[in-house]
């Protein structure tokens, strides 16, 4: 449960760090990085949002783009984003952006040669947890939230883990990954053919299954160009409706796909879970 | 002066956007970034910021790390980052990451093999200038700040244009660029052995002589790993307090030279010129 600091630098009166650390469950050496608001200095303890990147990120894209700092030091929030994939040279990879490296899916892999340390599911729900309270001063209050790839596992993550997480939010998530290309290739890869396997990763059939009570958040671009054949928002929202879930999905004309658009609404987002982890 | 638009990203109700160019200054083509902020779509002229960064840098940096379009927007700002030095592959070039290109300076270079492309100064002053107002609804009033390289060049050129640019603000400008390293060798190539030369380009020679009435915002990190041996703060403090000069310099415990630094007062820069400007 040790953890190495490799970096540190002031941010909002509050500290960005990354670090690294030996990973059981991935058999790997992780990179993780956290934004620390200035109340833990004073000592207090603070709530956690996790943040799950998408496609081909580290755990630096979110820190260094979405603008999230400024928010999270005026709430009071520490924020931890983990690396999107074990790493390493004797890590199996794949010569697409989609697969491998960069490109875990938040699941655990049963499937050759990705088994041995793709397992993305048990680090951001078990084992990181447990280093982070293991290693800063926090509350056991944790919110998790998420982009694109991300946005599928903070949703997904949520849904299966009710008593953990007090609420989740996405930006641009693939709700639905067994019915989009991203999902398909990524599941058929790591999980093999077992649909039963892919339902358990999957944030529509999750929904459509069990009484939702997380609150959830949202946010999608009009202009993003995966929204028609990867994101499928509509899934998610005629489930969300139908079942009458607490699902606000807000839409936003002219919005890509990029980090332009997180940060234009990352103050919400950041909001939306304060109020649940208060 | 025709541009052609290469991206747009929304962001915060305004545009994000790139344009490449063919620069007469620079003899090669040229990128640029712009934020537009929202009230431009409601055709209001609005004021420029230019941003010049620093070492290493394109028009990418500022745009993705500082978070400066929230504020931007609020305030009704348009900001213009241009790269900082000629880019192509007939362009001279070094292999030290701090001459050629991603190096220019902001100066216009007289020796060889710099002088036919170097033309940063020309470019910042005159060209770019001339181009955004022929093809964005702009107001006449203008500001410029930078970072370390980028902050040399805000002040040097405020210094040189006291009519051009209302107010003038730097992160981690490197003040005294005739007395550091950075400074020296680029200094040597671009310019020679005349020292007249590189007085013109100083911001510590010409805040001694001229008397200076526009007014600047300077911020410094004092955990800055260049802050010694680059930056050289001090220089110009002590000229500033000796001429009584408009000069407003903060020294910030704990702040490195990264964007970090940037993002948490970049809030505050766009203020002070917004008093300005207005």
């Amino acid at each position: 449960m040790s953890i190495n600091e490799i970096s540190a630098n002031k941010s909002f009166e509050g500290w960005h760090k990354q670090f690294t650390h030996s990973s059981s469950v991935l058999n790997c050496e992780m990179r993780f990085a956290v934004y620390l608001p200035p109340q833990m200095e004073q000592g207090k303890k603070v709530p956690v949002l996790y943040w799950l990147s998408g496609l081909t990120c580290t755990d630096e894209n979110f820190m260094q783009k979405a603008g999230a700092h400024r928010m999270a030091a005026e709430l009071g929030m520490m924020i931890v984003a983990p690396d999107t994939s074990p790493r390493g040279d004797d890590v199996a990879d794949d010569d697409g952006y989609d697969l491998g490296k960069g490109a875990g899916f938040y699941v655990n892999a049963t499937q050759e040669p990705w088994s041995k340390h793709y397992q993305m599911y048990d680090y951001v729900t078990r084992e990181l947890p447990q280093i982070i309270e293991g290693n800063f001063s926090v509350s056991d209050k944790k919110a998790i939230a998420g982009h694109s790839m991300g946005g599928h596992g903070a949703l997904m993550i949520a849904l299966r883990n009710p008593e953990m997480f007090v609420s989740a939010s996405a930006f641009s998530p693939i709700v639905n990954p067994m019915n989009c290309p991203w999902g398909q290739k990524a599941f058929t890869a790591y999980l093999g053919d077992d649909k039963d396997e892919w339902q358990q990763y999957d944030s529509c059939y999750l929904l459509q299954q069990a009484e939702q009570k997380t609150p959830m958040l949202i946010s999608q671009g009009q202009a993003d160009q995966f929204l028609v054949e990867q994101l499928k928002t509509e899934a998610l929202e005629a489930i969300a409706h139908e079942k009458s879930a607490p699902v606000t999905i807000e839409r936003h004309d002219g919005y890509d796909h990029s980090y332009y658009f997180i940060a234009s609404f990352i103050e919400q987002h950041l909001k939306f879970h304060a109020e649940y982890l208060s």
